[in-house]
């Protein structure tokens, strides 16, 4: 097992990666000794994983509650946010009491979301059982509902007490699913880590096969480099939205195309090309390495193509965007492979030319 | 205009107090400057002083958009945090931008709650326009919206960056709600200092005349000791729940009655003289102690006796108060005048009493 630590004061935490964990009470331990938890999860996950944690927490010497939603997207909405809490009520969980995420991240940025502001916020443990939750949402303690005019316009910054990233869970992951996560680790490599890009180029085909070393190695540099941005950047100020990179275009597909039409990773996928692109006519990648961002997204099994919703609704589903400052979109290009950067400044055409190179 | 500092490290913000106020461009500064505004009120406050207001964000550089929501506490449902949200959105509000709460605490309440979670947090300015705003919601971060199973249950902690308490505005304040407000004054002394139980007792007939020194003072004074207890406790661990005293048993009364039907803090009173009675039954509290606390809310021309909503109601009311640990119900005590004391072990027998002492 591999433990990358989340440095952020007192709310630091620890990420624990490796394969059958998810059912060890030692890691439940103390957070969970004496306490209401109530575990959160949907009717996809619960079958297969949630005996198996509930197990370890009455082990843990916890009296947990199931509260299950609806798996997908759909499920980040006001009305299961309120079923949630409804059911905590229910349950006579007090502000002492804990919450359990287990699932992917629409349950992890859900279930993090009601922990943050159920009786104005209680604690909880993120058990992710997607890469794509295993490598971003269990970093950086960004939890959110969406609206209907735009993805994650409601939430909140709330840093769980530990992570438990259990590699096994990935053997039952549907495989477009790992696709997306794989999109996310990708995504790490662009900004923050030429030689992490360089690995994954050569062990794309293993990841793909779900070779365990090569899973959890993955995860664990991945987590290490979210966690180096977070740590600096804990309420994304500044640094902290490199991490974005290939996302306002991504938001824009998802939003376009309907939310669970596109998965996540699917849209930041093709939106990491329309970036890429962004930066090559932008002057800040070789049209070499643009070329390179695209195959390795494309050998990954990702689209490399966004869909045609035409050229007005991509413009205004991006100014929707939170990193929009004072009615601007800024977009984080790459400047060079591993490295990242912000600009306000472009040329409304560079980003119509960009988008229009990109759609199917 | 007196300044009371809250003192929370990186989240400190002061409490401007005065007549007068709400017009001073200085007083939004550079909190404002160059940034979007959405100026959250009702539809009572804001002919009062809405575009006072808005006047004074222009000439402090800022663009403003109004925001106005239904009056009543009914305003602090998903419902309306939907529409304000959506408002936020379609005024194309970005992360830096700011949000003004200008009314009561249900709009302070529902504003700081729409701060805390839109796009996972933006910065906000409370304007409390009632007494009770001033002296209660506007020290100490608490936001949140109610639930069909109890008030305030989905909440943040989000704290200002400064408040404008303009006790001017007080002057349309209807009667019934001056003396709400008046009971958050009271319970400050109760708790926390004799020699202003004193005072009030001395000058409650000024208070009710709405003599502005006195209002003032009453301000000043409350929110001192309320800044105080906050400095210690901001999430409110321990010391800060001091500040719930009659709350466990107002909670109550507010969610039976039917929310509006009692003012908070008009059920707060009556919370009081159920508190003190249980203080007067547990022995920390003297009888003639007890007779000093009902005889002052008395005065006030606030309710000393609650409504009959049947023994089991109330307990199963206060069961679900958010001071409830791991199941329990804890009460907060008068350890003597200006002094309280959070207590887990009472005798549900006394309790039953205490509510039955105070029914009308």
């Amino acid at each position: 097992m591999q433990v990358v630590r989340v440095a952020l004061g007192e709310r630091s935490y620890p990420i624990h990666i490796g394969s059958n964990l998810i059912g060890d009470a030692g890691l439940y331990g103390r957070h969970a000794q004496g306490r209401r938890v109530a575990v959160v999860s949907n009717n996809v996950v619960a079958p297969l994983h949630l005996e198996r944690v509930r197990q370890a927490l009455t082990q843990a010497g916890a009296q947990s509650v199931p509260v299950l939603v609806e798996d997908g997207e759909q499920a980040k909405s006001w009305q299961t946010l309120d079923r949630v809490m409804d059911a905590l009520l229910a349950a006579r969980l007090g502000r002492d009491s804990l919450i359990v995420a287990l699932g992917g991240g629409v349950v992890g940025d859900l279930a993090g979301f009601a922990a943050a502001v159920y009786q104005r916020g209680i604690p909880f443990i993120q058990v992710p059982t997607t890469l794509l939750a295993q490598v971003d949402s269990s970093v950086g303690g960004k939890t959110a509902i969406n609206h209907a005019r735009g993805k994650n316009m409601v939430g909140a910054f709330h840093q769980p007490l530990a992570v438990i990233a259990d590699v096994a869970t990935l053997d039952t992951l549907p495989e477009r699913e790992l696709r997306a996560g794989i999109a996310e680790v990708i995504k790490h490599g662009f900004v923050l880590d030429l030689p992490f890009v360089a690995w994954l180029e050569e062990n794309i085909a293993k990841l793909l096969a779900r070779d365990r070393a090569a899973l959890e190695y993955a995860v664990q540099r991945s987590c290490e480099l979210k966690a180096q941005v977070v740590a600096a950047d804990e309420r994304e100020a500044g640094q902290r939205a490199v991490l974005n990179f290939g996302h306002t275009f991504g938001h824009a597909i998802e939003a376009g195309a309907g939310y669970g039409a596109w998965l996540h990773g699917e849209a930041v996928a093709t939106g990491m090309v329309m970036a890429a692109e962004l930066s090559a006519r932008a002057g800040t990648l070789s049209r070499g390495e643009a070329e390179r961002v695209k195959a390795l997204i494309g050998r990954a099994g990702l689209p490399v193509r966004g869909p045609n919703l035409g050229m007005r609704r991509y413009l205004e589903l991006m100014q929707v965007d939170k990193k929009a400052a004072a009615g601007r979109v800024r977009f984080i290009l790459l400047d060079g492979l591993g490295r990242a950067t912000l600009r306000g400044d472009l040329d409304e055409s560079l980003v119509r030319e960009s988008i229009a190179a990109a759609l199917q």
